[in-house]
């Protein structure tokens, strides 16, 4: 089956948790809203009700045959057994979905950093509530998160976060620490010490051949200050 | 099997949703740190990584029998479908699903109205910024998310969010509702009359017997200035 992903063409944003589950997979897909025949209006014909399938919130969202799928977490939760990312037991599946929310949540608070009053308004016009959160965020937050998942890292032993399974909550975890690496380089520099697992999974989720090749291709978008990850550098204190 | 959830014991929070589906399901089940004897060094003790089972972020989380489950929907997730409050086709159990984790994100945009900065400063430590926050919140954020549901009931017909098969995503949008009538009784009355399906929806639900005797009981806490849901009468404009 050819997968279709709709999700916002020039950020990685939430888009890139499934992007990278559906390149580690290796599975044919097409990034609809990045397609000139195609683009943004693709994507905007769901969100309007002009389309097939359950009505999305936001994007992104994963058509399979019929099936649209939304929210991040839910798309991987169907995606990833179906791609070897994910282990057989219900048991098993339920834990990498935990993982998975919890770092929905934490992306909300990195999102939050440098839009506290909301998405509606510039970084410019919030910048003082910014400082402020952004300081509670990279004191407190930031390595409350880190410390859970090296937590986790050192309860489940095999170094993955399901122990010696590799899963999508793996991926999702590289992609945290990658962009946090962009977003505040100073305070992960800082930190990074303190959470030698996890560190570890990112360099060895980025050496995995179908990773490391998206990585290097056209496919991955960098990094950039209209995303999720951004970074200003008077937020990374 | 008798469940046990664990929550903070004074607020109604993310754990309300676990709540209302073992009570509309008429489920066997202690609410741990509501109890005298366990009380919440129960509860702290599975996020210190003192208990058996896979570690939590945060609460909630339901330990059945030997499987501790954190994340709200996650739980609702694994639970529902075991006490007919989710259907058993997989495209319908997504869409549940997603439902609920848009609920989710919608519940974080209600705290965040009274806690832009985070919830480690008290609400008087962050009055103009809630001000700010709020004011977008109930004008633009509300009525969003107040729109897509009732879109949802729209077109998926039968009066329940999944058409004619009621499920724990209808107890969801009955508990946002109500909490929404508690904290913006000003900017929900003025609202209401657009959503008569949501406002439908709230009613039915409360009707319930199940339901109306959980809402009538003790077990109920009843909402208050430490919850997710607080009444700021300078925010409800």
């Amino acid at each position: 089956m050819r997968y279709e992903l709709y999700y916002w063409p020039s950020i990685q944003g939430r888009g890139e948790f499934v992007r990278l589950a559906l390149e580690e997979a290796g599975a044919s897909y097409v990034d609809v809203a990045r397609t000139p025949q195609r683009g943004v209006p693709a994507l905007t014909r769901f969100l309007e009700g002009k389309s097939e399938g359950r009505l999305p919130f936001a994007p992104p969202f994963l058509k399979a045959g019929n099936l649209v799928i939304a929210q991040t977490a839910n798309i991987l939760l169907w995606l990833a057994p179906r791609h070897g990312l994910a282990p057989k037991s219900e048991p098993a599946r339920l834990w990498a979905h935990q993982l998975q929310l919890t770092i929905a949540d934490w992306l909300v608070e990195v999102h939050d950093a440098h839009h506290p009053i909301g998405g509606a308004f510039y970084y410019e016009d919030q910048k003082p509530e910014s400082k402020r959160r952004a300081a509670h965020f990279t004191a407190e937050r930031l390595p409350k998160f880190l410390g859970y998942f090296e937590r986790v890292l050192a309860r489940e032993k095999g170094g993955w976060l399901l122990g010696k399974a590799f899963s999508y909550a793996d991926l999702s975890l590289f992609q945290m620490i990658a962009g946090l690496r962009y977003a505040f380089p100073r305070a992960m520099e800082r930190l990074a010490p303190k959470y030698p697992r996890s560190v570890a999974l990112h360099e060895r989720v980025a050496a995995r051949p179908r990773i490391a090749a998206y990585l290097e291709s056209k496919r991955r978008i960098a990094f950039n200050q209209h995303d999720i990850f951004r970074h200003y550098p008077e937020l990374d204190v």
